[in-house]
């Protein structure tokens, strides 16, 4: 993973609904890699944002490749149909799979990369058991449900825990942070550990923003440089 | 609600979500008086839709009434976001209200109407309770779910017994009809009774979006003139 | 059931809880017949009320008929607890109990009067399968959850219904009426058809409590007398 | 369905499971023509019994028709796993679909009978409108869970009032009684309108069992003779 | 922490209810600085026990600090409740709590402090993540539901590696112990780390309430003065 | 726990259910000790196996120790019917009890030996405070639901470290594995540090079951005597 670049990962949750397809041409100017997704269902999470047709439709305006983020509840009900939207990896909370083995099992059985997702009051320890079947671990650094809150700070520690636990573990994952990610912070979030950055508001509240990519890409860059 | 003229309600779910904006602006086009917006979560019913953002980019996209109609569990829960995002009537499910007194009374007291839906197997006498305090009354034409569904023909007997019961309890309420409303069938609906029509795939998937609507509007008020 | 006489059942829910033993000793003095205990769980409504601990103490501090009404979901789980707190009646809300008839049996099978509740947009017909195995209807008059609210006027024509449907069906159960039942409407209540009148506030707030009860008796008795 | 011969359907929920294949074939013997199949999960009633594979280890032994009752929650989610296991009929309860259209046409597009079944307390109106669109409706004649329960009298005249539903509304189906019959009460619940008559006890607690069911069969033709 | 004098919280949970006012009177003779609350729902513990009235109640009664634990499912929607009743400070379970950094925060944005609990086979781990963001945590010794149940030896030891795991953290709360502690006991949990002492049957139980509070807290401080 | 003699522990669900009486006579003919019945709700896992009734037709047929593992939401409701059936033992899941502890001790309260089993992908660590209370620990070798599937290679490390934490902490149970056991792997399981094997199609499906028994056997105790 070494030689990994920073993926900004935009989300679509902030962008203006009324012109999503323009809005995600603009990212793809930019030349991004991810496209974030975020979906909720009103239970699992106090918000309903959207499923799988508004995913197909912002599928279909880019070439990146499509990152759902399941934040319901009962998410294996679920995978068909992200998987027919056009989805390249899916990721699920831990909180919400009794069955979490499965669940990743049965996201790569449709030839999807898997991920898992914790709260910020989840346990680190609680994901142990499941670090070398994933390709991809989500931290969140807020509470899931809403766009435009404030990173936790208390989320640095933990992506550098995460990262000696991907050591220890020998395991082969992406560490991506979701939540308040900012040109303020995407540096010390990428010396952190960070290697995929979802940006909401950053990327679509910006005047500009494929250079807001340009600039949250660099200094992301500048953070990965730094960690020894 | 003798002079009341036939309302179409087009409903997003069937819109191109990648330039949502434009879609409406069609519809602005033919005049359009109501906006329907279909809520799900994927808990009441097997499909997640979207929640009170896009709502909202379509009620700034508009000036017709918007008509949200919630397919959700636990809709108290979620009133208070969808007034924010301009809602003008909120329809809840009779199966999903336990305590469908207080939430009709909680919407009305958010200074909006307030609406009750019942899914095609569910009797006309469990709501009967409440029929004298609702604006408007959603029969189900299909199971709810999915855009794209055929008209369920028992629909038209049941659209009958509702205006009779609406004249027995001298109540005064709107009827409105969800699902495989389409210009081959709207005429026969309106002549047994609706009065408002939502129509999904009828009008975005039509070639000329606002002769569509004339189109349907036009059928709806033939059937509507051959009620005795 | 003719020569009965109109049964005020004061709810303990408006009483002050600091001083509960004086509080219905004040009743007693009354010669109240029945003790009404409205539990709320916080799940089938939105507060949470008591439990059986205070069913016992207010049981050892009277010997009113004890008149238990949980509105509570999985009622079945909790009948043995009340059974042991001094119940001499429970009653469960037919919204909260998918096997209607055996928790009926079950309440009978341990010696007690059983009877159930409907809220207010709840259906008469959802409850005619079991009225010739309850002891007690209670209709809601306000929605459950809390003390305090405002009569709802179309439940003087559901207890007229009620009245009809056990005639026809040659039932034999008491009609409990429960909600904002006081001095200015209990009259009426009692006129059209209830027999068994819960108040709260209108007794536990009254500056003097067995007058108040004297006063609303009177009341309901003047209400009976005009039925023809 | 005059000349409709009164069908018995043994429960093997009261078969001796460690010789469950001996004992279909004593079923066999006597010709039967359904065998039915009793699932609980222990959430939709208080038991749980079995699930696919013993209907499939079932559907082996006989040429009968497998009649298979789902008194569990869900459903739909397993309507798929009972196919599979040679069910001919599957029977879902109106309790637990809220999508009751929905799941009986689910049944029927995977080319089987399907059947609507209630509670004790459930009215007879919550189904009407499902009537035209179901094989069978079966009323539960005990509260759901067991077996070895007495027949609940009241479901004679729910038997009489359901057969002039499927007059009033030209509707299609079979009649079915599940719970405590026997051969002291099969004629008159025959008599009372029912078809098919399911038997757990009455058959597998019998010394000799092809005689039971010749029996049982006798009397139920004899009942059915005797409705004008 | 460590000039703290020891904390004793009486529960109400076992006073005599029929005189609250009164039994609450005695405590504060002892000069109580908190008065414990223990709230039930019957689904997140098998008792109903009471809810904001009764809180409200004892919160008039006294000038103590109100110190609600709510043992309840979905806290959330309860926290405006208890904060209007009076409480200072709330504490939830970690069991209940998806969302559980939310939740405190959504605490102390109401001004209160906020308190983390878990049950006896409750791993200390699983709130790792949130002792940062606490002013306190309850560690249950007896399994929550009922009063009067046997203090748990294994909370002695669960004591120990929970102040270990604070100075690890640098962490800064008070750790409370709900649930059989009495004067047998008292010492030996004091010793072990425990700063908040909740002790119901221990005194409201007791020949002389304030007798019993001072002898409580003597020993209490006994076993502080024993930590090295 | 050193002198233990490896414990084949047969599971019905892969018997052949026309005949289980038959197939438990085959495993007593090979002297089992045990007997696995795999009870699952189609809630907790997806799959309906079998409840009560078909443990006491097991427990019927041998004198072996009858080892219930309950894959059922809710396992409190139903210890006593587990208890009746004839069960000398019953294991709960971790991800079902909210009070572990209180599970437990209502199991050994019944006189019967209690175990606690974990899902592929739950934390050891979320076990640790209960291994001084049990008798056993089942490891989940598959995601638990169906007969039939493949062995998680990564279980092996998790025995080891159970065996660890077993040493660490002085406690005193079993540990079972359950899942995808065969004759290929059973010795490496047994090295592994596992006590119990549960096999189900490598028993049941095998052409001469006594044999298998005594092959499997085998290779568990050189297995167990591989270790240092």
């Amino acid at each position: 993973m070494d030689n990994q670049q920073p993926i900004l990962a935009p989300s679509i949750l902030a962008a203006d609904y009324t012109q999503l397809g323009a809005q995600i041409q603009a990212c793809n100017k930019a030349g991004i890699e991810w496209l974030h997704c975020d979906i909720m269902d009103g239970h699992f999470v106090p918000n309903i944002s959207y499923g799988p047709a508004i995913v197909q439709a912002a599928a279909d305006s880019t070439d990146a490749f499509i990152d759902v983020h399941l934040m319901i509840e009962n998410p294996d009900a679920y995978i068909r149909a992200f998987v027919d939207a056009g989805a390249n990896q899916i990721t699920v909370h831990q909180e919400t799979c009794t069955h979490l083995h499965r669940t990743i099992q049965s996201i790569r059985q449709h030839g999807l990369a898997a991920g898992v997702a914790i709260n910020p009051a989840t346990s680190l320890q609680s994901i142990e058991p499941i670090l070398n079947d994933v390709n991809l671990v989500l931290l969140m650094s807020v509470n899931p449900g809403f766009g435009g809150q404030s990173f936790i700070p208390a989320t640095y520690q933990r992506l550098q825990r995460l990262c000696t636990m991907r050591e220890e573990q020998q395991a082969d994952f992406l560490i991506e942070v979701d939540g308040g990610v900012n040109l303020d912070n995407i540096e010390k979030v990428s010396r952190s550990g960070a290697e995929v950055f979802v940006a909401g508001s950053a990327v679509f509240k910006a005047p500009d923003i494929p250079q807001r990519i340009a600039d949250l890409r660099e200094k992301a860059q500048i953070g990965k440089e730094m960690i020894v």
